[in-house]
């Protein structure tokens, strides 16, 4: 690692952070008023809580080489420290790393949106490293299964965004839906503050170019020309998926719903992460404009099932992350310059079924693994502390229950002499 | 180029990418809140419609050197592709070029603020592009007549500001003005958001450093001898528009109007643009001063012509770009680094009138260019799709008519029942 | 200096500015709604008229090297120009100087909002340049006498905190209480904006990394060695601040109030600023949450004795500032790459008493200094103008009677004739 890669990766981090500021505006933005602040705290409390973990375990499962290390986890590395010689490169891939798994962990918070108790939630964000970490170690790690299979993740479909998609499927599933959420049928509910939606969108479609590219972990040895590949194949998707959210919503209803425009470009964001060092500018296009409509077309068959996930994140993330693998497997050629793809390429560019296969390999093991640790740790949990507010508590808000805030527009005294009566 | 000089590329334009979030807020401020998220969603649309054709076709009219390449246009590059070995070059020019086209497409927005159908809209911003690309072909491209007649406009006071300053003037002209805008005299209308309206203009402010900085385009070869130079003239200009504009406003009225204050600094922003790397730090406050003052000066005359500008898109993007380009034409040395100026001074440097005079023809060419093809492209929109709402939509409002969103402080039924009985 | 470092310190530069952008939207976001606007527009002053006085006498009294130049102040590099073959060095400095200087300055803004006249405050903003500068001197310039003695403060724990916290307790004190401040009891009032506060907090979050990073100024040389290890301390201590903060509201009152919360992750971040190259990452964490906890435990104290701080300004910056420094004396290795602590060491490594005296002596010099001249300062502006504002004006809101803003939750034509029955 030269000083030149230092600054590649270091401001590529301090951007992604800025992804965070995105994913909290989008959530708030999304949720009726009552509870918009306590969906910010908890992606802070993703950022502190979850930091502290990956500090302490979370990096070392996912890069230790100690003894003891196999193609299932690394050990090492635990309480990351470092010499002097050595601190530059093992302190920038940290800082690196973590921006990456706050971004992962925080995408289930939205799905847990106005019902999930705060003491509860901490101690998730706590534990919800382990879910991350560890396939994060199978794809990106010396040591991982996956990588050494030939599975391209290049900055993080399977890893971060299927992975996050299953785990918020899971805490909707345990958690049920909101009080009333399908009483008058299983239409989106309106969103409290579209602006800040909006805003929020903005601010996670200019940090995702960041990520994308900085995934190619430092700038010198040609990694730039992938840097570059990475940039346009990023925007286009988004450009595609954005324009297939346009013209879906107006075919529908004759009006442009801003939740479909949003999870639209956003699920082609999605869809090119896996393969965004790799794709060519034209097919990232049609990539993110599948992505990007196979996301809004899913969404609503969740509502039907009653699985109830207020900002759409299963559908985002999971549904793109599934699709961002598969694209992978269809589309590559292989990369003379760095040989990432070892070589590879894949079905539509005359390489067999080899690569398609390791991808849906890996979106299994992802999908499978993350399900369950989220399941056992949501059940783990709710023995000691229940993760579902009371209803009292839900009809109140999570704003006055947890963090005392009255919004001007709800009468709190009028609710809770209505709650009392009944 | 070098992978320092990719660093300094990819990481500007990613910023440059934000300045989209800057426009977004402060249109959306400054309109009345029934029409708070169609605006910004227009600036989605910008990036989303505008990014496509872009690639499709505006980078290559820019930049092409094909056969067919004359002075006026560039021909090749269309649907932006690359080898492994070049990519790195082409991808990272592409994308930086893309967030300047974009953030020159989307001044016109604001001016076309609450009564623009949405439809009609977003055909706009799929031709726009054309409006940008050539005359940007024209200063910046190897081709471009302007370049070489020596031709000097670093980061975009014409071939962005004054292009889309003139754009707005003629849509709004065309758009004529919103129902009952002069009703109670000329003043200003109060802004919907305030708060929203200046953390877009800060966004703004800190994103145009990079913009006019990452203009060197790379940082290797005495180039970030200019990167530095533009970051002081920057800064320097906006602090000098934005003390005028506190005076001007305190002076007019003994009150510190926000939209005075807000157009001054990015007045003086728009005014230092074509010249940042060239000018020296304290004519950067007095250039900076006279743009500012410059711009709010002019803008209650578009008010009193019944030229209906709600953000004041006008005057400060036609306004400033018109001031940067002759304050280049008056103040520039010559630099003996980079050659950039071919050894040609400005008028008050002892470089007699040829420089100014350029600079005045790249204006009025570009003046006339952006005039002609915005009213054309809006004349020729309004056969297939009439451009502006009708009154009814109007008074509802777009968020509620476009995109199906209800604000709390509006009464819907009662305007929709007010409406019928008319 | 290097194109390499010019990227590094010119991005840097660009990013902490954007710390301007989470005062005011933290400021703006803790006050009540009747003053938002205003508070954020003393942000902007701070930038505009702070910057000027800055490149006409700051940056000189802080760097300055010409004859004149003494222990206690710098003396030249007045009106700040450059010729071509230094200017990228100079101008990078320079912007990069600015935006600490603006940062620093902005900080008594907060603990002076709600009652202050925006006049005198325009003027306060000229002249606070002077009390940064000088003492920025003391520690980073050539000349300084605690740069000579060995004070170490890497990214402004005391230079920009304790300063800018003694300047905010010196406004409060001056200033008095806003009307009726304590007439229910001490605890903080509620938030006019929550969201925005949260926003604003996580703006600066992200920006801190970068400050602090941005600090080595530079990254060739091994200097990027420190700059990895400053994002690591610096993101550990935010987090184990954020987790007392969590842990603290939760067993004061079983509730997590988010004033508490957020000023636990700024303490904690303020905490780190001076030693942040220095520290090991487990260490940072016990620092960030030792600094965390003073500055809530010690925040209504200040409250008690009415010092009416709205947004906690002293608690955090001069609390978290004092122990960032004593953390320093306590703490610190030496360095072996760039010998920046010269060979000393904190107490707990063995370093004797020498450093943290010098530490403390630090804190003393600047928050004399910082006392003096910020009391000397407003009262001599109140001479001229009156710094508070009148009781009418106060009880009507500083954005109706400065920025003619009138918001919709306020009956502004009923509150005058209130008062004028009074």
């Amino acid at each position: 690692m030269t000083p030149d890669d230092a600054t590649w990766i270091l401001t590529a981090s301090f951007v992604i952070f800025t992804m965070q500021t995105g994913f909290g505006l989008l959530e708030s933005g999304a949720v009726t008023k009552k509870n918009e602040v306590n969906i910010m705290m908890k992606n802070a409390a993703d950022v502190i809580l979850g930091g502290i973990t990956y500090w302490m375990f979370g990096y070392g499962f996912q890069y230790g080489s100690s003894p003891g290390t196999n193609p299932f986890i690394g050990v090492g590395s635990f309480f990351l420290d470092s010499n002097q010689d050595e601190m530059g490169i093992v302190f920038a891939t940290f800082i690196f790393q973590l921006s990456f798994a706050t971004t992962a962990t925080t995408i289930a918070s939205g799905a847990m949106a106005e019902r999930t108790d705060f003491n509860a939630y901490c101690i998730f964000s706590l534990v919800n490293t382990l879910t991350y970490c560890i396939p994060a170690g199978w794809l990106w790690g010396g040591h991982g299964f996956l990588k050494n299979l030939g599975a391209i993740d290049f900055a993080g479909s399977s890893g971060v965004h299927l992975l996050g998609g299953c785990a918020a499927f899971v805490a909707t599933v345990v958690l049920k839906p909101r009080l009333r959420r399908y009483d008058n049928g299983t239409a989106p509910l309106p969103m409290g503050n579209p602006i800040n939606a909006l805003v929020g969108t903005f601010t996670l479609w200019w940090g995702w170019l960041v990520f994308n590219c900085g995934s190619t972990f430092g700038i010198t040895n040609d990694k730039w020309h992938y840097a570059g590949r990475a940039a346009i194949t990023t925007i286009n998707a988004s450009l595609g998926a954005g324009l297939c959210g346009i013209l879906f919503t107006y075919f529908k209803n004759r009006k442009f719903e801003i939740g479909d425009i949003i999870n639209s470009i956003l699920g082609g964001l999605v869809s090119i992460t896996a393969g965004c060092a790799f794709f060519r500018p034209g097919e990232s296009i049609f990539i993110g404009a599948v992505g990007g409509l196979f996301v809004i077309s899913i969404q609503p068959m969740f509502d039907k099932i009653k699985v109830d996930d207020p900002v759409g994140a299963i559908a985002v993330h999971g549904g793109g992350g599934l699709w961002g693998m598969v694209a992978v497997g269809l589309f590559i050629e292989s990369d003379p310059l760095l040989y990432l793809s070892r070589g590879r390429k894949g079905l539509f560019k005359g390489g067999g079924l080899y690569l398609l296969g390791v991808q849906l390999l890996s979106c299994l093991s992802i999908g499978v693994w993350s399900v369950t640790t989220t399941f056992l740790m949501l059940k783990g949990i709710n023995i000691f502390r229940c993760i579902r507010m009371s209803p009292v508590e839900e009809v109140l808000g999570a704003d006055y229950i947890e963090h005392n805030i009255r919004h001007d527009c709800f009468h709190y005294e009028d609710m809770m002499e209505d709650l009392e009566r009944k």
